[in-house]
């Protein structure tokens, strides 16, 4: 039993409020027993709390789709450790795979953690810190023993695994409870300190898109994680955008696509800094979904957009139709804070005519001072330029 | 009678604009009389305002409410002066009391300043600067006599008394203004400088609700004040979060619930930084109330968020079920730029179970830096870690 | 013929998805032949692109109006490089002129180039790049060649003049595209860097208002461009507000309404820092117009704001009722992030009364450091003081 409790019927003391207020304040009662437990270490700590939570948040029953996904170290970049997470640890990136999940439906991922314990140890900023790699998510519903967090003791030590439980909550029209759809992330919350922030910087992250029955689909959606050091997906300059005119493989470096085709992106902000994430040509609505239906009439009110600042935990997301009367091109997609952009924080999103090709005579290079010239990008310290 | 004068009827200079804009620009004339005021300081200053513009914002012939507040010196914090609101002097805190309007209530509170003279010389940054205490709103209605502001001469000498008048304009359908419901927040615009930005440091503000009829009344409310140097309501780490397990006293640094209540947030920036809020388990629409009706065509348009950017100035709000699909448990709450939440910009929601229990075993030690290590935080300086 | 090829039916080979994600990724095809282009300097790069892609956007079968702007070097800000734009070489100015359209409008902006070419040298980051200046536009239509990009080839070397095309694409109940009705701005994209970055910093921009037909239309526009070195409209202090008590002059510096006056600004930010745009006493619905009308279901969840935060390349705007409930007035008008407005980012809405007279005995002295004691403001390279 908890020594928490929260009585009712005592005015609180705090918060005084004027004579109007609604009546009634809320008692905090001592509760006799105090349970004391001995925890021992990081391990003791997760064991301990084992099953004390429920495991699943209300509403989901039984998960409705099992995953595995691997926490991964990936080649260094210059001295920059790399961790990514897969659908198969072949295949862990930077950001992770998209997930999408509908409302309604419960998801089960189990979190296999291949980084090894040395790895995790490097990067630990406080040797009392525990060694392990998470799965915390933004905007779906899981329960704490889902929450990715050190105090929850919901993390994976290197060669382990962990369920985690996320629940994409419809509305609920009696309760007036709102649905989970949007553009969301998931990203490690223990690597290097209780905030994941070497977990982030080293690239434990990747883009959620939670769609409501009825949301259009996109023909293609891109991830676009705008973080420190002037990065886009961890990348700078030329590394941001590698799609060769030959045989463009598109992708996170590579952002492309056909004149009317439903292009959607998943913006998310991660690190220290503000951003502002801009498209050239381009413009969405400023919505759940980036769209807005002609007919209601609320949507004369909604600011249509093409620039949006961004800082470190938000997420956004869209759907455009490229090249919409503009046509085809190279089409810059840049933060627009000016010396981030300088800095090479730009990539293109290239648009290519209906039938697929690109009107010649284009060259699409990059101004902005290459990555290879710049150094490593290590996201890990706090830094403003 | 001014020299201000505003006539019609002759282009202006600047801002030209093209062919089919609409005609008509204005003219500026020259009025003859020029009062020139001598003005003795800033008592004489004040004094020589009164009445020369509208004490009471329109809408409001009678003030339905009446408020005596306190500005006073409270204990300092390591070396940081510390300044707060209260209903009464020995209430007063940072952040200061909650208020509570209703649109179409006019409110008069009385502020009288109790900070002694020699502590708002030692705050002021330069030595002509008058010494006093003021009450700037945001959102509601009020006139110069309201505002705040040196120049408007709308503070407070110590030991003086001034009635400050907010109108919480309702929205009218016939000119289409708009109501003023919202989340605010008030604070001094007058210590230290013309930006009360020592008066903010020292913890002079507080949140400020306006309701429209109908809106859903909450079970508890908390102001969340994001600030410099990594600080909520100008706490850092184990300082932020005060809560007992034995004994918890809910308040600015106790926030806790039990599950199913409604539980409103009234979050602010001030200071110098931008920051991200971010709540873990619980998201919010992105509306005037945080909520959104199920059955109104727009629902489906409004994005669900569970993080969101503000910067100095900025306050929104919003009212949550307490663990709803989640259940109890210790929910963080924090900025989400990574450098702030490690240096103690977190604390915890903490949710118990509908009979006001927490489940066992949890431990919600905050993992960041204790605020015992780390340097007094006094924001009244620009800096940027 | 270019290289570029997007063909369909083959598996991407990054962002993988889950199980329940739409079927069938797309292939891209090797096209054989490659077209190489000798491109010799900035000169060949505009002619090799010239036609390559469309003139116009779709929509805009021929402009409905046509529009001669200048971009003129300016007398220096102390050591400063000034740089306007001007509907006429001698009406340039910083921010240029507010442009005005209406959803469905064509506009065919020719830009002559006036600025000497050492000029453009010297601001010059880098001798690789080329020297001319350009109009990149925000949310409204425009082709690659109207881009006012270097990789596009759409710029305009010294003494040169080009043709750009915006078109303000209406709504299309048929495909759902949005309108490109709003708030938006216009700016170089060449001088200096790739990003325009010392254009922006030496005032080539200016405001954009793109309305929809049955929008009210406002009884006087102020452009208010929030950008580095805390400056507004790339002023500081007493060089914000320069309005003459006798004959004040509306305009950048000046701004002024009467009472019950529809006052529309325009807000922008540039360069390279976050701000947050408050206005004391006006407050205004975070809308597309910032104005909501009553009878609509949703008007109760629009947020009602009197401070915004908005980041470099951000844009929006609104239309308020001068003085309402409040009255006349000096109404502050600064930036809410306490070391910028300290350090002079702050001037004054000056609200006569509804006869154009300023009630007397208002001082309306700017008590920040005075713009003549504080360095030149020139926001060309990153600074966060």
């Amino acid at each position: 039993m908890s020594a928490w409790r929260l009585v009712e019927d005592e005015p609180a003391a705090e918060q005084p409020r004027p004579e109007r207020s609604r009546a009634g304040g809320r008692r905090f009662l001592v509760v006799a027993a105090v349970v004391l437990l001995t925890l021992v270490g990081a391990g003791g700590l997760a064991a301990a709390r084992t099953g004390m939570f429920a495991e699943r948040p209300d509403g989901c029953a039984k998960p409705d789709r099992t995953i595995q996904l691997y926490a991964v170290e990936l080649p260094k970049d210059g001295t920059q450790v790399r961790l990514g997470y897969g659908l198969t640890p072949q295949t862990a990136s930077y950001p992770g795979p998209l997930m999408e999940m509908v409302e309604g439906e419960c998801l089960a991922i189990t979190l296999h953690n291949l980084v090894p314990e040395a790895t995790l140890a490097a990067l630990r900023t406080n040797p009392d810190h525990p060694l392990g790699v998470s799965l915390h998510v933004h905007g779906v519903k899981y329960t704490q023993d889902s929450d990715g967090t050190v105090q929850s003791g919901s993390y994976v030590p290197s060669g382990g695994s962990r369920t985690y439980t996320w629940y994409a909550q419809p509305r609920n029209p009696k309760t007036g409870a709102l649905g989970t759809a949007g553009y969301w992330w998931y990203h490690d919350h223990v690597v290097g300190g209780p905030h994941g922030t070497q977990g982030l910087a080293a690239g434990l992250f990747g883009g959620l898109v939670v769609r409501r029955p009825g949301d259009p689909k996109p023909d293609r959606t891109y991830a676009v994680v705008f973080g420190d050091r002037q990065s886009i997906n961890l990348r700078r300059g030329a590394a941001t955008d590698t799609c060769d005119e030959v045989d463009p493989q598109p992708g996170p470096t590579c952002l492309i696509a056909r004149q009317g085709e439903r292009v959607e992106f998943v913006v998310i902000g991660v690190g220290n800094d503000m951003h502002t994430f801009h498209l050239h040509g381009h413009s969405w609505a400023d919505t759940r979904t980036g769209t807005v239906s002609n007919g209601q009439p609320f949507a004369d009110s909604v600011p249509i957009i093409d620039n949006k600042a961004l800082g470190p935990g938000d997420s956004f997301g869209m759907q455009l139709v490229a090249g919409d009367s503009v046509g085809p091109g190279h089409w810059m997609l840049h933060c627009h804070m000016q010396f981030h952009s300088d800095a090479g924080m730009s990539t293109m999103l290239h648009v290519l005519d209906r039938d697929g090709n690109m009107p010649p005579g284009m060259d699409h290079e990059h101004d902005a001072a290459p990555a290879a010239a710049a150094p490593a990008i290590d996201g890990g310290d706090h830094q403003h330029n």
